[in-house]
């Protein structure tokens, strides 16, 4: 089975090496740092994120090293000896703190924090990136297709146009934002998903007409059956074949599953195949949509009461068009004690310095109200700030209070207990449950706010005034 | 090393699995059928597309097999015993016709047709589909970017927000595309990729002040510098810190190599900062620009005369923003010597039946003048259709043509000749000079014409209507 567990110290970009060289030669290797990772924007124009592919990253940050092939490759790409020496015996001794797999996340809130020497925190930047980037964009895409289509079963259809070997994680991710099984094989040993998947075209195409291919499927996979009718004809030829294939399934004591339908406008041949299904007593047969879904199709197909029982999502999930990638970033915030940011032209891409922790405030009802972004030995905070309008204040000091950082990983060791991806899935939906509704929606959804402490603020405004009189 | 050497065989949708298990059930699996593989709309609204992934993809057909975990899991899912036993010995025995790796190619052209018992010949669908669509997807990308830097290197930096694994991938299609390095030291080592980086944000930040970072790094690494400036102010702080930091190498005899522009407007600060640069003296100095970048940024830079003189970019092009997937497609095209067709309401989904191969022809400069989708075993051609409009014709038949398939697998083995991506990145560039500058256009770009043979017209017409009149 495939797992990045040979040359894992080389997926990494290369000015990671170069930059733990530097700090190796200039003595600054064993400076202590802590570095947030967060995201900037929310993806697909939505109101949250979902947070995920923590646990795979966590296994490779404990299994992280250099061996013999990887180090005689490094050298022949110009680094030296001694820092080659000292990467030998390299393992991440580092602590990390994170939300939880599966939480609900907004912008500029810092997801994780590593704290560790310069050079382990450093040299797990691009895999942290790499992991946690792409899972949580599926992961929030699939949600968004999963609010949409509730109680109804989705599948992940996605491997054959995914980004390579990104199908692999992206169906993981897809399980936690909410699908119900996988076409991906690979994926469903390795993460011990469901597997589904019935015909194509092809099976259809390779017997001399369609009624006798759906007969041949049925007679094989008797209980098992469902039948895509749109090879030629959906409405003339493929419902009235499978309704045929039902009848004759009924009479060997078998039930048809369900028919897809792969083209053609869903709304309008769902309602028709419907009929036509149970004017033959086959209600039970159910109807099965696929072709170039999203959350958007599912919920203009959900407005139209298209009668639709499961979904097979593909392409737009797993490759969470039309953003393709998620924004994150991982940022020095503390060295050696010493807070550290980064200015710039633009307010926005102000980093916040100092080793901090999020905590999250709910409201009487027990639903989400306010983030807090704050140093990590701050308690009882009293009021939190916006960010760049400091006339803009919140008190929380009455409200219920909750850390969302657990540390999961120390002294080599994962912390974190490993969950199934259900698991997973049912923290996300119980998280949902308390993210106020207007925040869900896909249209203009309402900016869950996100505040800062009085001190971090204060810390914030005290370096950039610093570091901007210096220029 | 990672490569998908282990449960092979799982890399693949669930229905191919169960309709290879109908297949052997009903008789079927020793058929002979013929597969196609193409793309039917040219990614990022251009002319054309480059073929990219195939020598991976050939790799894995020759390596796709079931071992015992494979079987174990697989009657896990309800697949039945006297199937697995079948498999327990399966490879694929078929033969594939390709062109070449690195070319360009059209929408609706058979870049691929696999020829191969039912079993086999369904089994490697999604492999073929997942390798072949995204690497064409990003090579396509790349070169689009090529056509713009020109001979100036541009650096892949795409990994730490590609769409997980493949970013590994991604890395091979960018320098097939025309990348001169990766910042992906695993695909550095997996594909003999020149790799290149020099330091982040994180650098600066790490000392005290920013002239401290950059001497720092250059008295470590005094002839491969190059320096990040934008950490606080390009103009103000970061470009003079790299002048003093020049010349302080010139005083040593070394060089500085250049100074990155990561944020900001890249076409002020590039003109700016190579005047400050100039103004020192160092007009050897070279500008690196990189942040959000892609074709179309590029060509304004180059519009501006910015003088940029390389560039790192990153998610854009290794996730083919905002394209993320490409429409490639596998579909049935003949069995047992029969031709097979889909025909669909929408006339663009109609399949071309039967066994095909596909004809280049040359204009009298020796330019790509029309291409040609036929029988395999048509010779001579005379004249090529529109495939729907039949009015529409071109003579060919004085024409230089050149037949674009080569067998590359056989007998389990591979026939295809490996390439170095260096080479395979020569060859696309060899074949975009033949490539009239019309197509190559970013904006609007002609249609490059492709047209069916009379044979082949007059056989899709017949079974097509000998389908409509079942119906």
């Amino acid at each position: 089975m495939y797992t990045l567990t040979d040359n894992t110290g080389l997926y990494t970009d290369y000015y990671e090496l170069t930059m733990a060289q530097g700090y190796f030669f200039s003595g600054k290797a064993h400076q202590q740092a802590s570095f947030d990772y967060y995201y900037r924007t929310n993806p697909f124009k939505g109101g949250f994120m979902v947070f995920a592919g923590l646990e795979e990253f966590l296994h490779l940050v404990k299994n992280f090293k250099y061996d013999k092939e990887d180090l005689e490759y490094l050298a022949s790409t110009g680094l030296r000896k001694e820092f080659l020496d000292y990467l030998k015996d390299f393992r991440f001794r580092g602590t990390i703190y994170s939300v939880n797999e599966g939480e609900i996340v907004f912008p500029n809130e810092p997801l994780i924090r590593v704290d560790g020497n310069l050079i382990e925190a450093q040299l797990i930047e691009t895999l942290l990136l790499n992991y946690i980037n792409f899972q949580s964009l599926i992961a929030t895409k699939a949600f968004r297709i999963k609010m949409e289509t509730g109680d109804r079963m989705f599948a992940d259809f996605g491997l054959r146009r995914a980004q390579g070997l990104g199908g692999i994680q992206a169906s993981r991710a897809a399980i936690i934002g909410g699908a119900s099984s996988t076409s991906n094989v690979y994926a469903g040993l390795k993460y011990n998903i469901p597997v589904s998947g019935t015909q194509a075209h092809s099976w259809i195409q390779g017997f001399d007409d369609e009624l006798d291919a759906f007969r041949t499927y049925a007679r094989i996979n008797p209980d098992t059956t469902v039948l895509l009718v749109d090879t030629y004809n959906t409405l003339k030829s493929g419902i009235p074949h499978a309704i045929t294939v039902a009848k004759e399934l009924e009479e060997r004591g078998h039930r048809l599953i369900g028919v897809r339908l792969d083209s053609g406008d869903l709304a309008y041949l769902s309602k028709r195949a419907r009929k036509m299904l149970d004017d033959a007593g086959l209600q039970y047969v159910k109807i099965i949509a696929s072709n170039q879904l999203n959350e958007h199709v599912v919920k203009s197909l959900n407005d139209q009461k298209a009668p639709i029982d499961g979904f097979g999502i593909g392409t737009e999930m797993v490759t969470a068009k039309p953003e393709a990638a998620l924004d994150g970033v991982y940022k020095l915030v503390s060295i050696a004690g010493s807070p550290r940011m980064k200015i710039s032209e633009n307010i926005e891409k102000v980093t916040l310095p100092g080793t901090k922790t999020l905590t999250r405030y709910y409201d009487k009802e027990g639903l989400f109200f306010r983030d807090a972004i704050h140093l990590a030995g701050e308690n009882h905070i009293q009021t939190i700030y916006h960010p760049h309008e400091s006339g803009k204040f919140t008190k929380v000091s009455d409200l219920h209070g909750e850390n969302l950082h657990s540390k999961v990983f120390e002294n080599g060791t994962i912390l974190a207990s490993s969950k199934t991806l259900t698991e997973i899935h049912q923290y996300l939906q119980s998280r949902a449950a308390l993210l106020p509704e207007e925040v869900k929606r896909f249209t203009n959804p309402h900016i869950y706010k996100v505040g800062i402490s009085e001190e971090l603020l204060n810390l914030r405004n005290s370096i950039r005034n610093e570091l901007r009189s210096k220029l």
